[in-house]
């Protein structure tokens, strides 16, 4: 039987909630229509303390998928992200009052690492479904990004998985309310697009040949 | 026993549907705390022809509150719109073809209405309840306007009247799906926030002395 | 010789210039091609205050045309108002210390004037010189508003005012420069902009017939 | 004496002109304060082809620095990129009519570069002088991302070569003033914003250590 596993963050930016953890902590211990079961946890946003925390799941569990969700406030659908870049610039301090800025990740690590989810099909099937979803061309500099990057170079070594992703969810009603004109999206939607991206991923074997680029 | 007469418009703008209908439908018959009795009403997306069925519909109800719904595709929250204007200025045609430029909607008309909607409180309740709202300072100058216009027109002569409003909501996922980076909100979350929107119509005596302005 | 009245704001909101009063000072003495000469005066960003200052300015230079202007931060165009409300709601309080919520600006006033400039004329003609403008539904609820309303309701009984108006102008790339992501527009194009929108002001006999509206 | 190459694009996507060409062309032939002569080049907006033609310039000049500058259309500054990914996914056709999706840019060149401009003290000094910039984190999947990624490629195998990147510019007004609602920036502070970019790549020995990151 397959292991997916699936991580949520804990609130940053003086929010209440994150809905990354709302929404993955959902579907903990779900299955797949292919028999695979979901394991959740919970990662700090922190730099560092994140990726150890990912790791230690990763060696427990030893995951075949592991997909990463984060918040993206002011984002409008689920943006399955594209690159993780080895950089972390971070604009507001982490939860434990670190600010690094153009620092390495992975010391002599490469640049970029892509995506290995097949990002097109994934998006197509949730719009399909109705479920508002793009390819994103960055996770950005800070923790989100962090985490990609490290969740790519620890998959790109040990083989055991053999899927590895990032996305960013909007925030949720209640968070936008106190964000007069963000976007939102229910927190139903984001457990059944997740629910769906994960299935996509255990079943797609070829990404479909559909644009999701942008001109800049 | 009260009556409240709730409606929505048919799809416009290449939409399979409108979310103000899709919303509005799912209120019929239902009772409000105070035993109020909602009704609700389709109108068609064209000049004219909405407000003769919203006349038609006023005139067999004779509603004591009146509130009607559309669509703003590209909006994140439910706005509740301050203000209607004299004009019909239509940036594309309406259903039936019509494409008025800088036409008085009532010849001889004031300039504007204000809403008789309790628009602060209501905004302060649905914030409260986590969803997401806002007070809008315009309507546009299309038939969701148009209607607003012609509703407070009417109000203002028709003393049983005694609330009447406009409320524009956000595309639903599905609709957004097709436009890629659109906000929108669930259908249930729309639901229950008009039904929230009317409970404080009908209960509030004195609107909240908050600020729901912008600069510009 | 006809007489133009051109104002502009001081700053406020934390910023140490104001476009509208960079582009509207030099204007000061200029004439049109009609003979026109333009007289500018600053208004302070405080309700009342404002509208006194403009109130001695019109009775001392008997104006044919005034034409207000203010900052618009965050748009990106010249954006000429359509119409004016008559209530304050002031989001952050002016420069006086004072923040209205809800107040009429002129009691028993009707609940909105229509700008009398040519606005499509006016948006046609800049566009054709390359300059970015659109009709604006809402000019806001602050000292803009305050000032377009006070001036209309002053231009409906002083009937020597043939044309009244207001125009909204997006942040100086100097002041953009400081909040990232925001448009602007270089001081030279605001004064062409402006110059050219009074060219048509007097020139243009019957307003153009094409859209200008929104659908919401 | 130092040779820089600087370089623009021809228009794609409908449009009559391409800023980055308007801007880049006044600039050939000029010093910079240390000498430094400005060579330019026009690249055609189509996959491959415009490589060609930017290696060919390169080994013609053999420059100390390059500089690509490409239009991005809705965006409010001058953003300069940091990172150029190692994928072709055109939402749009190229100007040859070529549309790759998803396509490596370097088969087996590393999945990203890093833009060796002094990003920061860039930024720092634009904005010094009034100039609205901010750091980019994606440049996009498109041409300009293609010629950024061979450029880059280029560069890490070509040591006289000392600094290299990419800088997206907004739309001139005549441009914006067809699409309403799109922010822009005038072609002098272009020409003066790319100037001052240049003499700080040349200058600057250590990048400033301030943020110019995102949270997503």
């Amino acid at each position: 039987m397959k292991t997916i596993l699936l991580t949520g963050f804990e609130p940053f930016g003086g929010e209440h909630s994150n809905p990354s953890w709302e929404a993955v902590r959902r579907l903990d211990g779900k299955h797949l229509h292919d028999g695979s079961r979901i394991v959740v946890a919970l990662l700090p946003c922190a730099f560092g303390a994140a990726l150890d925390v990912l790791g230690t799941k990763i060696r427990l569990f030893a995951p075949d998928l592991v997909v990463c969700v984060g918040q993206a406030g002011g984002r409008a659908d689920l943006t399955i992200e594209r690159v993780a870049i080895n950089v972390d610039d971070a604009p507001i301090p982490d939860n434990a009052g670190s600010q690094p800025i153009d620092a390495a990740i992975v010391a002599d690590g490469p640049a970029a690492y892509f995506s290995t989810l097949p990002l097109k099909s994934i998006v197509q099937a949730l719009r399909a479904k109705g479920i508002p979803a793009s390819v994103s061309q960055t996770a950005g500099t800070y923790v989100c990004n962090h985490v990609f990057y490290g969740l790519m170079h620890l998959a790109s070594s040990r083989h055991a998985i053999r899927h590895a992703g990032f996305v960013h969810i909007p925030y949720l009603p209640e968070q936008a309310a106190a964000h007069p004109g963000a976007p939102s999206m229910s927190l139903n939607m984001m457990v059944e697009g997740l629910m769906l991206l994960l299935e996509i991923s255990v079943s797609v074997k070829l990404d479909s040949h559909i644009s999701g680029g942008s001109t800049h």
